[in-house]
């Protein structure tokens, strides 16, 4: 088991309607060493990519792609979800449903941050349905950028988000992949992968 | 000047309604050695203060406080903007308005993670009417924690919030304090501090 697994079995909780819980040490409160772990597990893994950008949505994906470009030295963008006054008119857009939040948002990247010469890493604290990361490739292949990889911290992999986006070719990697899981025994089962 | 300063010299822009752009390195797309180097720079201010928290609030104080938080060896706990149904009910709230989107927010912090034990700094990219910051500030003492100090990157000392909140006392720091600027002219000018 990899130290994010463990993680998950000792502070995750389990809740009804495949819900996952790991506000303690993932996406609320943050567990800097944690995230400093899973960046430099992302850089291992992709280490053969010359990335130069590596792009997230916000909110909660931001702390780990900042923590991941301190071991890439390179850096971020992250999509924001909302239209800004502070942004100018020029950017890509793409619609994005929550799995969390059950709501729809339209998430922006301004052009001037994003083109053809950028080599990147899409990175996210969660893959379940994959609409958030079907956005991002959206926005990065508008740009003409290139996709070299794609980072998940945990991937619920009885949901469709991971398989089609390997079925679509990209070179997708989650830390922990959840077979399944069972809020009523809380116990989660996670998929065996080839390091 | 220092090294925030140059950099807001050479790459912000000045936009009509005291805008100021610095999406190009702290707010959308983020250079992790600039991040990196205000993390040192409130490590240096606040290396007297038992820190054992960072509070910050989403999305662009995120990349800021984890890049600090990797400095101090703490974690950070980063206050929600809307009501997540992942979110247990027991959470503190407040009322935040945005100077940028000209919106209101609730924003929310779990019960869980911020409470009597904790020394907290506070960070955030933006210091304006200090609306934001006022609500961590709030949430902060309602749960006993004490506030020991607040780092910003960048202040806007024209706009009122950091003169009320250094008159209630708190031990607040700008790494560059923005005395005025000029759509017009696109010039930037700083206000001179003790370092």
């Amino acid at each position: 088991m990899n130290f994010l697994e463990e993680r998950i079995l000792k502070e995750g909780t389990v809740k009804e309607g495949n819900v996952l819980k790991v506000d303690s040490f993932l996406n609320h409160q943050m567990d800097i060493d944690l995230l400093d772990e899973i960046g430099r597990e992302f850089k291992r893994r992709f280490r053969s990519k010359k990335i130069n950008k590596i792009l997230t949505i916000e909110a909660s994906g931001i702390g780990i792609a900042c923590l991941a470009a301190y071991h890439f030295d390179v850096p971020v963008v992250f999509a924001k979800k909302t239209q800004s006054i502070n942004l100018d008119g020029d950017m890509y857009t793409a619609e994005v449903e929550s799995f969390t939040h059950r709501t729809k948002n339209k998430v922006i990247v301004s052009k001037k941050f994003l083109g053809p010469k950028d080599r990147v890493l899409i990175i996210d604290d969660f893959l379940a349905n994959g609409c958030a990361l079907r956005g991002l490739i959206k926005i990065a292949e508008e740009a003409g950028a290139s996709v070299e990889g794609i980072g998940i911290a945990i991937e619920k992999g009885f949901q469709p988000g991971g398989s089609k986006i390997r079925a679509m070719g990209y070179d997708l990697y989650s830390i922990a992949i959840i077979d399944s899981m069972d809020s009523r025994t809380k116990t989660v089962r996670f998929r065996e992968q080839q390091i």
